[in-house]
């Protein structure tokens, strides 16, 4: 590795993307630099794009976005094994403390300290080159894509709903909610064993691609109330809500099966209105997440063995020096679902 | 057993209490006929007495109120054990059918067919005799009496909403509303190992008799926030919600832990409005209780071994003839807490 | 339904079965009437035939054996549906008594008054008809066939275990002993998503059968050891032992990884040689399973979904009057897995 | 902090402890130094003293014991908030990796790479000062003595032990050996809320001991079978295993309920010959206890609200020149539970 100086995507200012040269980062000891391959587009990259801010988070600096990432390996810190050079690699693009109280319980996705990509003031993998804590960034084999490796963030988010929820053989999932996110959720559900999983939105063509993905059947809620879909049948014993749409959520709780779990996936306004007599009658549990933990190795195997399938979800590939068109591109195609950058390649 | 008329409170329309006499019951094959010895007074007594309906529960014809109770067998159907006559009892007020897919599963307090006391149109135990299934009827031990007996049911909550929201040692509790469910929580959690259980409420009087039952902290939250006294310390890692109130049910939410369990027991509005980011960035999980299942057993042994007092919460004891006066006590007296009737007694 | 008398095959003494005339039973108010169809061979049937005694469980007078059964209701009793009347079903063999602190807890299986098929003194189904709880016959779909139907009930074992062990994505399974549990349990792991089916045994043409049916990968221990298969890379983290052989137990714990659960299945001595340091010092989970609860919807769902292949593993078909031959079918041919009788086909 | 030079008992071969001259140890960036108060003598410090070996970790070359153990802060490396000198702390003496799978999991215990105090080649804390990673020295409450604070290591045991298995107000639990583990279990099963607790062993004083800490009963096994003693009665639904005998262990499973929970804490031979019929048809789950995960803010509590008391188990005081007379001090007094070294008091 002998290169100095390197690309960067950097958001100077809402609604403007400045390709910079900066210099190569020096892994620590205990990290490998990575050279970026395929770095995927998350609705927060383009939402922070577009407003500065998510909620909370605010924007006050020049800042990288990117964190559903792959590459590869070019050098590592003195504490790891240096065959890892030419390893292909995931990024999980959060690293813990790991020594608080959530991080030593397991529960490392709300560790307070946590340093994640893309989120200020931290830099995301729009860039040639990162360095990253060895242990999250996760060797694929060869039947996973870059592509395929970048994606297994989102597809982390739906496994983490499915391993909070329950799911499993027997269990009837809904999941409201077509996009990117939801189409992800509605696969994991079914690798998951779900007798049965119902996916619910407002987009025919996104409810294709959903029965295309192995959905056992759509509602298009634009026609066909949940009530009506669950009319004189159990309702979902777990409802994956992935449309941030209140009264979507609203209908998923109204129609759940007693003792049903659910999981608020998409990002919506500070409150919902939650129908009290359904969560009290019928003892449902309600939940969100954020983000996921220990999901990469579980990611792999369901997209190694093809139990879910990441490359039709993959609408669009730009250069670094697109990266604002990848941004956008969801704005000008309704077909498009998931954009990927590839810093590395002309 | 040689009795044939017994009298009985019914209720005729709401606000009217009439003692009838009606025939005693005769005990099924697989029920026992219980002499009633105390009754509890339950807020829906209440609320059906005044209004003569809860939600979708509406009152269309005479009913028996009463659903927390005790007595003593005095005859068995021919399934029974006869040696049982002459044992004390707490009634668990619902039986469920015990054949379908809730029940099935050990989630019968679930079951769509659950048949339970004084709730429309089944009658209640403000009677002198009623005939139960034998399997939810329980021994007492000497030190246990009638009229905790009868409190078991409403202890049954605390340990059933306990039970779901996992207190432990090590798990810090937060009860809002200390009525006679809050302060029966309270005790629950402290005797389930929570390290901390604090209490909050408006009402000055209730929150001293939560610190005698051994609440670590009361919060009036009359004059000091649930943010203020959590302030530079960890929030609950679980919510006993008992007021019914949406601001402190908010509250609440707001500063719980990562992690923690929130259990809406108190009876509100139709809808919650849920502060979705406290929900989602700290991946809590929101339930209801809707009565108990599997807790008789469990509620004995505390009372039994001193670790719950249920004794210093009757604060008035009635003749059958008094039931109107019981079910309205509250009204009257700030410092009531509850009524207990005893149908066998002049 | 005017039948009054059927064949039932009957074990007299060991080695011995005798059709015989019996009386059509009538069913009771909760009972339904099935005219059985197809009736699986188990080993404990073969066992009951051959010792006349499993354990504790004593033939001590004529005996009806099978417990894998599916039929069509012919008749109803006074408190089921009529509109029943032609339902092809699978039968639930074991009926529990819906009111002991184990079935209250869903834990029916473990109910100590369970009435289950061929288990004396109770009778199986061997014979035209049967009259059994209605809530424990199941109603088939279309897609799945009588034989299928039958095959439910050893099917419910490996889904009891799987659900018991926790099995799902991103978890490593290894399945000791390929019979007919076996190659069920293993079908049943990669139905719940196991990211790993490794199946263990002698016989190379089970374990060809355990290829074709799923398993990613076989280990002939008479020439390889689970150590040598499982060097450099992880152990499983659940082990379904249905070889009832006490070595390939011991190995099988030995190199399970840290904090595995181990589901012991099949039937071997009356104690196992426990290797301490492994249970402890990685805290492995091991218990066994006993029938199993709540399978039935699940299993008719990976039948009729296709995630579970029953059809293969039926090896013979046979008319009720050559019962002894279905049961010791195995001794003969060594690629025999299951018998299934038709006790109402020429 | 200004001391250069610390006393030091080092085991040099079995059976003989030199206090040598060593240098007083520089925290790193992420260390506290401690100065060392209360160190309590375990089983295992006395076995390598007798033995030089526990299984497969041998002693091969000097080795300092301690691995129970409490003092105050006196230094901190870069990264520690200077303000914890003078902080009172209980050490929490396995310092795991923070980065493997199962540290990521939250099974930190069940770190391959876990550094840990007394476990050949890392020496323990039998010496005046000691440099730990600061997440795992526990500030003390004034209301925990330093004594206090080194037994919440064998504490966490019990709490551990207590929590995989579930304990709780509706459980009964039996524990297996009265030494000063089954001591504190037992007390530790109470503060969970066990309804009932049954303390087994043969020695009438550790028995007369188990009542003054609050065990419900006990069963002196050398003239009472534990099949006896449960006979009319439910089982326990927890075991605790304290005694690493065999015999006693087959006895306590014999006797479980169904589905209860068996955990193997004791250390026993290489095999427990486990009675397959009882873990089979009862459906137990046995387990073992390595160490603990997340048990001092815990252990601190139950200390602190009197939960549990300590102080009755410690039996003697010793300065460090008399280590050997510490590890040695059950041998010649039956009534010796725990004995304390103080390496900084003369």
């Amino acid at each position: 590795m002998t290169r100095r100086s390197m690309r960067t995507a950097v958001l100077t200012e809402p609604g403007a993307i400045v390709v910079e040269s900066r210099s190569v980062p020096e892994p620590a000891a205990d990290e490998v630099l990575i050279e970026l391959r395929s770095v995927g587009v998350c609705g927060s990259d383009t939402h922070y794009f577009d407003h500065g801010r998510i909620g909370d988070h605010v924007v006050t600096g020049p800042l990288v976005l990117g964190h559903e990432s792959s590459g590869v390996i070019v050098a590592v810190g003195a504490e790891v094994d240096p065959a890892r050079v030419g390893e292909r690699v995931a990024i999980e693009p959060g690293v813990p403390c790991r020594q608080c109280e959530q991080c030593l319980a397991g529960r490392y996705n709300l560790c307070p300290d946590m340093v994640f990509h893309a989120t200020p003031p931290v830099d995301g993998t729009l860039t040639e080159f990162v360095a990253h804590h060895h242990a999250f960034a996760y060797a694929l084999p060869d039947e996973v894509s870059f592509d395929e490796g970048a994606m297994l963030e989102p597809l982390s988010v739906g496994i983490w709903a499915c391993r909070r929820a329950g799911v499993a053989p027997g269990v009837r999932v809904l999941v409201t909610g077509a996009g990117p996110v939801g189409l992800l959720a509605a696969q994991v559900a079914k690798a998951f064993g779900a007798s049965e999983v119902v996916v619910a939105d407002v987009n025919a063509h996104r409810l294709s691609v959903a029965r295309e993905l192995g959905a056992s059947e759509t509602v298009d809620v634009s026609s066909t109330s949940l009530t009506d879909a669950y009319a004189g049948r159990s309702g979902p014993d777990v409802v994956l809500e992935c449309s941030g749409h209140e009264g979507s959520t609203q209908a998923a709780i109204t129609v759940a099966a007693p003792a049903a779990r659910v999981v608020l996936i998409g990002m919506g306004g500070d409150t919902l209105g939650l129908p009290l007599g359904a969560v009290q009658n019928r003892e449902l549990w309600v939940t969100g997440v954020f983000r996921y933990a220990n999901t990469w190795h579980t990611a792999i195997d369901l997209v190694a063995s093809g139990a879910v399938s990441l490359q039709p979800l993959v609408t669009g590939h730009f250069p670094l020096d697109e990266t604002a068109a990848a941004l956008t591109a969801a704005r000008t195609d309704p077909t498009a679902i998931k954009s990927v950058i590839h810093p590395n390649r002309d």
